[in-house]
């Protein structure tokens, strides 16, 4: 549960929402989405982007009420046609469509296209998790990250999203970008005027640099050269080219390019966990206890899983108020 | 079409897994995996391991006349027992029922349990791209790497291995461990008396190394730290806690502990690429070619894709004879 200024404050990214013709439950959706964002600790994809995405809805780039179009293709195979929705709002149709498929059919895989930036991966995996399916997100962005052996960026951050329940405890969610650094990090970092790490990103001439400024101009770096590179243009290919969304560096960058909608794509593949198995909670709690219990390296007393972090970040900033810098407060009140 | 020589080692490596009791088709399967190893330059998971097999058949760790059980979990899902056979003959079957499914209900879900070391993932999706499909191919393996925060290993090197069929020219085939050098290389240097890369490991105690010998005793290290670490977990889920087989780091260690069969698992997911779009191949080809005309960084003359290098060294390599480093042909003339 929200405290009380939370919750006020929720209820007032909601209304924004409403004001720009988005539907009441549509506005809800926004809202708990950026309001979880700054919760888990990503202010950089919570209310620092709600600016954004009321110009786009002004300048009619996101169409606050869209027509959904849904396609059976098969029995464990959807497709949406978000119609230029607020990511939001379609990556929440969507997983609850896999959501609902997996159950029926053991397997549940939606493609979306015509969608746009639906801030963190991991909201949408906790969902299919919490109704307990494994899951994988996936979803492209604007170019960000160079491909290997290029100067230019093309891929989007391009998260590996991947969910699992366990038996007890937080849900295991893995939400990685396949860069150094995100894209959300170098934008708050700018916003806040901060330095970003070296090593993480190139100015517009292919020389390093720790200016957050210079790193949006320029280029992110992949993980691992070759492999990370690889890892985002799978992601750009799972989401862009299968679905039929934008790809190849075609997604448009949500702040600086107003020249059409982002048409963004999203592939979610959920998964009953006892597909080959008659006792996952118990394979699971083995596995992650396995590794819990490994000698650890100076300084470190809890091996961790993915997702905990997030949670532990979640439950305790739950019990403070959200922090909102002077920039995103005169947001909050000329919207 | 291989060269004369080269077929000649083909037919020597077939004979010997048939004097080990597998089958005329089954020892093919396993002869192609191995020389396709050495051709695309993994001579890691080539012939220097095809006396450990031999050893393992011999100790009945490796069941040369496996009974395989298929169970159909759903329309697209299949789950495989592969009764302690060589991983090559599992992989290859698991593979082809994949294909099978994803022909007819656009989607291939097959899980392998009781399957031992496979040699290369994408000698198995290159399969599944050559009929035209999307491909995941998952594996887990001995323990290698240290989850991020522990001082001991627990993954293997436990690949991402996906691939796609591109409009014209080689296959699409990302397939990249999650470790800085994989197990197989390091072993390699060992065998040859080689280096490792600095950073790519640490010996038992922790302390970084360059030695291979202390690299195999000790942890390699993940891409990119918790990102890698998390990437290692995802694939033993999948491969190992899904499927029904070992994981958690109970995989065995096929050189070295002949204690039981290794009960490796498999996880591999085919999908149409023309689900959603019915253009896959104009949007593919498309996107390859907006990334390969970028600008690129000093030194490199063309962008590849995942899988172009492998082809490169996979047509070099076909016109020569393999090179056979003495330690491996006295074993190929003792088996």
């Amino acid at each position: 549960m929200l405290n009380k200024n939370n919750k006020k404050l929720y209820l007032k990214v909601l209304n924004i929402f409403k004001k720009y013709n988005l539907s009441h439950k549509d506005s809800g959706v926004c809202a708990s989405a950026i309001i979880n964002a700054e919760l888990v600790g990503f202010s950089s994809h919570g209310l620092s982007r709600l600016k954004m995405y009321c110009d786009r809805i002004k300048k009619k780039l996101i169409n606050p009420k869209p027509k959904f179009k849904i396609k059976k293709i098969s029995q464990s195979v959807r497709h949406i046609d978000a119609n230029n929705s607020i990511g939001f709002v379609s990556a929440d149709l969507g997983i609850k469509e896999a959501i609902k498929i997996a159950k029926k059919t053991g397997v549940g895989i939606v493609g979306i296209k015509n969608s746009g930036h639906y801030g963190l991966s991991s909201f949408y995996a906790e969902q299919a998790v919490k109704k307990g399916l494994v899951v994988f997100c996936f979803t492209n962005a604007p170019p960000a990250l160079a491909p290997y052996g290029a100067k230019k960026s093309l891929f989007g951050t391009n998260p590996i999203c991947f969910g699992t329940p366990v038996s007890k405890g937080d849900p295991f969610i893995l939400d990685t970008s396949v860069s150094v650094i995100n894209r959300g990090k170098i934008r708050l970092a700018a916003k806040i005027g901060k330095k970003i790490t070296s090593g993480s990103a190139l100015d517009k001439y292919g020389k390093p640099t720790t200016d957050p400024m210079k790193a949006l101009k320029g280029v992110q770096l992949p993980i691992s050269g070759f492999k990370g590179s690889g890892l985002a243009w799978m992601v750009d290919i799972l989401s862009g080219v299968m679905t039929g969304a934008s790809h190849g560096g075609k997604v448009k960058d949500p702040f600086d390019d107003f020249s059409g909608p982002q048409n963004i794509g999203h592939l979610f593949i959920a998964l009953k966990p006892n597909l080959f198995v008659s006792n996952y909670t118990t394979r699971i709690k083995e596995n992650i206890k396995n590794v819990k219990k490994l000698p650890k390296v100076k300084g470190v007393t809890e091996i961790l899983y993915p997702g905990q972090n997030r949670m532990k970040r979640y439950k305790f900033n739950m019990k403070k108020n959200i922090r909102i810098p002077k920039s995103i407060s005169d947001d909050l009140n000329n919207l």
